[in-house]
């Protein structure tokens, strides 16, 4: 059965193009809280996930051996805009352990940042893999590595022992026997592995909550989550959604966009997580679920509840700056 | 209902994401020759229509005053990529008609192309009126005022004599009641209107035959499209689709895209009118759609078809050039 539409784009009085999706909210039993559209469908979740990838940096003790803070520990977990500030601290951190940009593996890109962007190649700049988006989340795998004494040659591909370990844990903290699941390649080129939305949901709800998680890791989730709400620039950068939703409500909401219409995101004042899919991969489609949620969740809190209302509906602009459409959220939605 | 899943995107050994649609297919009679999904549901043709738009130029008698030839007619109906060639040749067709790009309404964007951002931002330009991918049809708007001796004041804006005169031509090829049609503002700043799909391949089946056109009309039509299949490049730009789809079969396909999902295409050899509409608005997905037709009603022609599937089916390569997945027409279109 198709998913139901739950965004639209208008421009003028139409409805241009609608998004189809699937959302489901999770407490920390797997209890779905509400859900619309596929639960149980497994999908890629991406970048969506780079907070439980992060876990083995926290675990491990890597973390607190290299000095990170905040600003570190939310870059680990960041799909970043390749901001300068970005760049230098993912350099930091490498240079922590030794090690520099030569041991990434997760490709060059120009920033995603087009000022960025801009203003590196109007300096002579060149793209190098310290702009990937994935650069901090790379460099947190790099640093757990060295602190293991794990070889980090071939650190990203699948059958390394660090990706092992990373399935593993993904697997452990969804519920989700990772070995029977799809797997593709991302784009900053480790393994990426198909899970229920509905376990995905499950998942965060444990990190915001600890509760099904071992002590060590429930510390070290709650850990890496209140980072990023504390630092929440490091997770995407200036105009970023991640940023935006983050900064709506600091310290309570935990959100993380993954490529292809993806989202994965908790409250922990309620204990819930939340997890979303596009059917048809739109990253504009995903923001709008995602802040519409937050919305219904924290209606009682009436002026946050307002601010995400807003996010859930975006102007379009032209290149005039005029106003021509917005995004909105679909009945079953708003 | 639900239109049909047309294209999916495959990650792994998984469909990651996948995208509804309709496509029709028209004779210059409007018969129906095959079509998928909802054909009488009413689309924002974008710049899809840009080759309507331009018919003015031609007619006016614009176009032979001011010494245009195919490319500069393929410019006036592109939606171009921003490059030097592109500007460059915007630039002189304003200036046949004594003007320069202030009077430009369409507004300033970067280069579309990745590769000329770059280029302009390290040689320290900026963005203008001119790299707007739209300003070859507002040039071609600009001559054909300056040629009839129109007021270019506020040329873009819906209510202007020439807007309303695109608009009426646009009703005339398309058999639509423009008036009653549901109205919003394109990126550039000028009116779109809201066209059944369906008239939309009856329209371009038109533009193709000439049949059921006024017989200036049908010849201005042959000349824009004969331009358009002559000069790719200048339709779109280096690696773009419309330009790889018309260079696969010189002479004989002619493509224009639309935004938010939207193709308008023809193959006059069988008098034929295409469009397409991707629900969710997705570039991507049009694309595989048209491809993916041109190689259905192209069959006889082995080779080709084998070459317009291939376009129906791009790779997906990763930051660090691995393949990880592809786009595939889905059952009804493959």
């Amino acid at each position: 059965m198709a998913n139901p539409i739950l965004v639209e784009v208008l421009r003028g009085g139409a409805v241009e193009s609608a998004h189809r999706g699937a959302i489901v909210v999770c407490d920390a039993d797997g209890g779905i809280v509400f859900a619309h559209g596929d639960a149980s469908r497994p999908v890629y979740p991406r970048s969506a996930v780079k907070a439980i990838q992060a876990l083995a940096l926290v675990e491990s003790g890597a973390a607190d051996r290299f000095g990170f803070g905040d600003r570190e520990l939310a870059l680990a977990c960041a799909s970043h805009k390749g901001e300068p500030g970005h760049v230098e601290l993912a350099a930091a951190m490498l240079a922590r352990a030794g090690l520099d940009d030569g041991a990434l593996e997760c490709g060059a890109h120009w920033p995603s940042s087009h000022a960025a962007t801009l203003a590196l190649a109007a300096s002579g700049g060149t793209a190098l893999s310290l702009h990937n988006n994935c650069s901090g989340k790379h460099s947190g795998f790099l640093c757990t590595c060295v602190h293991e004494g794990i070889d980090i040659a071939g650190y990203s591909r699948r059958g390394h022992v660090y990706q092992d370990l990373l399935a593993a844990t993904l697997g452990e903290v969804t519920s989700t026997a990772i070995g029977e699941a799809e797997c593709g390649v991302d784009g900053c080129s480790i393994p990426t592995y198909a899970v229920p939305l509905g376990d995905l949901a499950h998942g965060f709800a444990r990190m915001a909550t600890g509760r099904g998680l071992p002590p060590m890791r429930a510390l070290a989730a709650q850990r890496l989550l209140a980072a990023c709400m504390a630092e929440p620039w490091y997770v995407s950068g200036t105009g970023g959604f991640d940023t935006a939703l983050m900064r709506a409500a600091p310290g309570r909401i935990f959100a993380k966009t993954g490529a292809e219409g993806v989202y994965c995101a908790a409250l922990p004042e309620l204990g819930l997580g939340i997890a979303v899919k596009a059917d048809d991969g739109a990253s504009r489609a995903a923001e709008v679920m995602v802040a519409a949620t937050f919305a219904t969740l924290l209606v009682r809190d009436e002026a946050l509840s307002a601010q995400l209302s807003a996010l859930a509906r975006p102007t379009l602009t032209n290149w005039n700056g005029i106003e021509v459409g917005s995004l909105r959220p679909a009945s079953p939605l708003s």
